[in-house]
């Protein structure tokens, strides 16, 4: 009779639900939380079980924040920024414009104190989180037609994600918050003039290639992209140990493998793109100035009201700062080597 | 009387030595293995329990791989390359010089088919691995006086790791294998005149910065150095699947602490180091190229009398040339953007 408590306590059966803050056919961002998931399987035996749900089946994308607040699902893996309008600290939780790259995001919340600091802010809202993929740096976006100047981006409607919005208004841009499937006949029909998504893997699904012709990078207000499992602390507090550890550890999986799968998918999808017409061009220097210029005024204008965005960016970029001289060295001229040779077909 | 069995079938208690092939005083390297032992302790309650020891406790760093192969240990945390010698094809478990950076090296080996690949080839030597930490781009080394030019490399004496040794050779380069310990007081006498160990962080400890002025960079014979576990596959085939599941993660979860750690702390040395009189240099590009063609050689030699190492070759260089494809745009952009604001004392 001693049998089945202590079975129980090593390995009880639990059942989650983890909404994804995206639809199945990103496969990419999806499939991170599946990741996630079958990990967790895998080192359970199928007895922590984590039911992963598509944007909408049982919480919409914009819901996720407070659906795990509320507890009316356990876990959200998702993109924090989406909650920025709740509290813009949320936006740390996914990375903010010329923030972090994709390796400093990791470094910066695995030993650079960001995790603890972000869980301090999502305690306050009931939640833990935990990193769960990334998308590394972003595209700038599709155009269809040049823009050089600042004054060709005057009055240009683009469809942007939330808190790069924000700041893109300030040099004249008029910011459109059209859901993913939305974007490509509004652009084909030109009821907007640009467009930005995610990278060439994902852009082309939604084709945005076939009613815009130039292509935009970087996109500087997408770094280093990071998604969250975002979980109910309640649901948290009530595991195991033993589970809490495989939550953290099959997060770690997915955010690795998440990365790895855009990098691979992201090169094959370019080349056709290019082959097919597409023109590369990179955002011109007076205009990421000012979409620099005009970030840091956001950021000193709500960290002047909200202590903890303070806090928070504080960290944040304080790291980014020390980061970048490191960077400078080893990496970046290992790289630059590299791709030289890349150019001159020496690869 | 069922009790028993059943849990034991559930989490059976399992202990495993693995053997680190660095020393404690390296808590970044050493320290990877330790966050993996710990995770595991953690996901088992204690239960499995990985032993780490430090490398020549109970194995030498050189004999790891002959120690797993053997089943003397379970496990050793390690780099693949310390095995080159007893095939060249162990330098690709590792990388190679002007091999995939930090970031793609994690892309091959999860989702590029690189660690299917690799773990084709671990069978031949009864072992299984999995990525469990890396350095990033490595430093260029220590040297006593300036070096510009392919004649300033003649007959130089300098200690440099294994593959690179065999590389550098080539272009009149004398290569030591001196141990850590053994660095300091050759570089001092002036016995050798360039030592190359890590980075900022582990080569400060070593005090190299007090016996050599000029500090090179990009270390381009480790662009991306990965650690693996690499387990006995007799111990690992008789895992329970949780348990396997386990140390799949655990690993990822030390992959990414590894490398977070190494750039969290290196940044703080480097800014010592530059305040004390250390001297930043790059390579200069005749040398780069004369190196990389140096490596090219080497590699076509090789492959052309190794057919297990010509197809991981294959695989890891077609990934490198697409992977400094992609790379080229939103990744390089956004970086080159803001370093030179960093350099500008914008950040």
């Amino acid at each position: 009779t001693l049998a089945a408590p202590a079975i129980a306590q090593e390995m009880p059966s639990i059942t989650w639900r983890c909404s994804s803050g995206f639809p199945k056919a990103l496969d990419t961002i999806y499939g991170a939380a599946e990741v996630f998931s079958d990990a967790v399987s895998e080192m359970t035996d199928g007895k922590f079980n984590i039911q992963v749900f598509a944007a909408g089946e049982i919480v919409g994308a914009l819901e996720g924040a407070a659906a795990v607040t509320a507890g009316t699902i356990e876990c959200a893996h998702t993109a924090s920024y989406y909650f920025w309008g709740q509290d813009p600290t949320f936006a740390f939780g996914t990375g903010v414009p010329f923030g972090l790259n994709q390796r400093m995001t990791n470094a910066w919340l695995y030993e650079g104190g960001g995790l603890e600091l972000l869980n301090e802010f999502y305690a306050t809202q009931n939640m833990i989180a935990f990193p769960a993929g990334n998308t590394g740096a972003q595209m700038g976006g599709w155009f269809r037609n040049e823009i050089n100047t600042l004054e060709d981006m005057q009055g240009l409607k683009f469809r942007i994600g939330g808190f790069g919005g924000r700041i893109i208004e300030r040099i004249g841009v008029v910011p459109q918050g059209l859901p993913g499937g939305d974007i490509y006949p509004a652009l084909e029909r030109g009821t907007i003039d640009a467009a930005e998504f995610v990278g060439p893997y994902d852009d082309a699904k939604l084709g945005f290639n076939k009613v815009a012709q130039y292509y935009y990078y970087p996109g500087w207000w997408e770094g280093g992209v990071a998604l969250l499992n975002m979980i109910n602390l309640d649901a948290w507090n009530a595991l195991p140990d033993t589970y809490k550890g495989i939550v953290k550890n099959a997060s770690a999986m997915a955010n690795s493998v998440m990365m790895a799968r855009y990098d691979t998918l992201n090169p094959q999808v370019l080349k056709e793109l290019a082959a097919s017409g597409t023109q590369l061009r990179p955002y011109s220097q007076e205009i990421l100035e000012a979409c620099f210029e005009a970030a840091n005024e956001t950021y000193a204008e709500i960290a002047a009201e909200n202590e903890m965005f303070k806090k928070v960016h504080d960290s944040y970029m304080g790291y980014r700062k020390d980061a970048y001289l490191w960077m400078q060295l080893s990496e970046y001229n290992f790289d630059t080597f590299l791709m030289l040779q890349q150019r001159a077909g020496r690869l």
